[in-house]
């Protein structure tokens, strides 16, 4: 690796390589982590390397929602097998972290659906990879099957966000159009905690003017 | 000034030690102005100085909603007189820049109240110098001679904002409890632009999921 | 003033004009500024405005080191006619603040010489306002009468600081060639207090090595 | 772990902790450090798990200098073992992360010695795992052996840099003391490249003016 002089032993420049191809971390990071490891135990990086190898082998997504979860726990996720919760509402977020920050908030009591990305506005093939066709199956299912469903849009309030809830709205339509107990959903816009007047962005003043209660 | 150990001539100093009254500027931003201003035209520092010994001489508050306004204009200001507006919609802020950045939406149509402050959760006299006393007055009138009225308390969502507006909904309440006509709202909570789920806090999103529509 | 929507009396948008002028004070903290201003008791806006009108009335440039110094104190600045500072080492600096953040060192005890600005590589023309010919006559005169001199270029190592220093080398060249009583030096480069070797850049850690000592 | 409300596989969970070890890295980029191995190819995984299995096995520290090497190089590292560069100047870093640093310059041509720490001045036990000793018998050697040697103490400018440096001194002084060809000599201080006057700290300015040239 030409970045490096050649500096370090080649194993190192191999691992600090694989490093760099975290999100986020670039050569000087990488090599940091790989300095940390050398001072770590020969258990830790025998533990870390066979955590790494056997990540995908030990884990599977969940058919109904995409969530990751255990093989060892079957085909469904704890929380769409959670009898408790709400399967009347489903909650869809472009990866599995806005689940976790959502959840931590406790006051969604329904089930997620990961989509495993966003739309690019100019990109038509950005959609392909994503659990869309899966979401339209499901909330079909639902909606034939079930008293109502409400489909909450919880993409991020971002270009990308905002062309990807577009989208799933126009693919779910037909549903909405034949099936009256199928309500579509955004989260809300407006002021965030901590926020100021004086400095927030027109769009976000506006929409909390207009979310006024 | 025992900070610039006497370095510049006195008043030098003296215009330093005036420009760190000014919010958020600092000795050393004090002297970058005093060392700027030594580079202007007289006609330039003739003309500042006069604005500034002037200021207030040419200026006063609205009687109606506390804007600051040319005392040649008269007792209410543009906004206030514009017959074009709703004068049954009330919008309750902190201070007038929060009022103008509102404007620039175009969103909101009716009238403003500037409060001229917050209220300290720990400071009982902190309400003192705010007009909550006129605020009273004016929706009374409203309630009593007009056909409905809405106030908007779009106070920043702070502590001290949340405790003003909670502390205004407290003395409006006897006139909420007698007159049916008169609302009050809140600027609505949530995402705000280009904000991601992921880093949002926990309040932020429960409103966001709370407000969505 | 297109800006603000015409939503200030024209007075306080003329003040918010003007205070845009200041160094790194855009639209936004200008009006706070004004309404932070209209906070203040007369008096202050009384003192404030007459010390700005007088400012260039009462201050003049030493005829020697050209520092700020009051009228009323003659033609030479304290420092300059201070017989307890050594006369034969003069610091050429930027600017007066420059001055200030070094004097405050009290490590040097000579002479200082204020050029008024840099010299900005890609314009002939920015040599022209700055007392760099009052140098090299301040200079000669001390080479030709006193014991000894040195020159020390205490420009900012930047590139428009290196670029005005190159060119004082240059300008005071033939007296260095003529006087050898005349030294001239540059401020050390090397590593700052607190700085980290895994992060500096290669020019700053070359000359940390090179000024070894 | 308490932290994510066990809403990840466990496996997910164990390795989101073992990131958390990496220096700077938090449980929320470690949750996406894993998101992204989930992305990659399982090659890839098999790759980096086993370069951080095999990374002390293949791996150990120069006799020497105590840098990395391969351990199939042998026991004396190319740097050391290379004839073309200067064996009588000795840097003594702080770890290989500097000494990269150094190199990238081209500046200096001599060895290194890496101390694998720093002193920390309220913890007398700090010293312990450092090189230091090992220094000691080195640079002896090279004193009685070899025509001279420069010791040049490239710590960093910091607290625990300087007093890491001052140790070394001290430790190195009874050799000074019987050996005139030994020389021992601190990175320079002074105005790195790209700052300003205005805003250096006292301690860099005095360096500056001091280590003029």
């Amino acid at each position: 690796m030409i970045l490096f002089l050649k500096m370090f032993p080649s194993n190192l420049e191999k691992l600090i390589e694989l490093f760099t191809r975290f999100p986020g971390i670039g050569p000087r990071q990488a090599t940091r982590f790989v300095f940390s490891l050398l001072k770590e135990d020969e258990s830790i990086l025998e533990e870390l390397g066979n955590s790494i190898k056997n990540l995908k082998k030990e884990v599977t997504a969940c058919q109904v929602c995409f969530r990751s979860m255990a093989k060892a726990e079957g085909n469904v996720c704890s929380i769409c097998s959670d009898k408790k919760r709400d399967a009347s509402a489903v909650m869809v977020v472009e990866k599995e972290s806005d689940m976790v920050n959502m959840e931590k908030t406790g006051s969604f009591r329904g089930l997620y659906h990961i989509l495993g990305g966003v739309i690019l506005p100019l990109d038509p093939n950005s959609s392909r990879g994503l659990h869309i066709k899966e979401l339209f199956e499901r909330v079909k299912a639902k909606a034939v099957n079930e008293g109502g469903v409400e489909v909450i849009l919880a993409t991020n309030p971002t270009t990308e966000g905002d062309t990807t809830a577009l989208y799933i709205e126009r693919v779910l339509e037909p549903l909405k159009s034949s099936y009256k107990n199928l309500k579509i959903s955004r989260l809300g816009r407006g002021l965030s905690l901590g926020s100021e007047l004086e400095y927030a962005d027109e769009s976000t003043l506006k929409n909390a003017f207009l979310n006024r209660k």
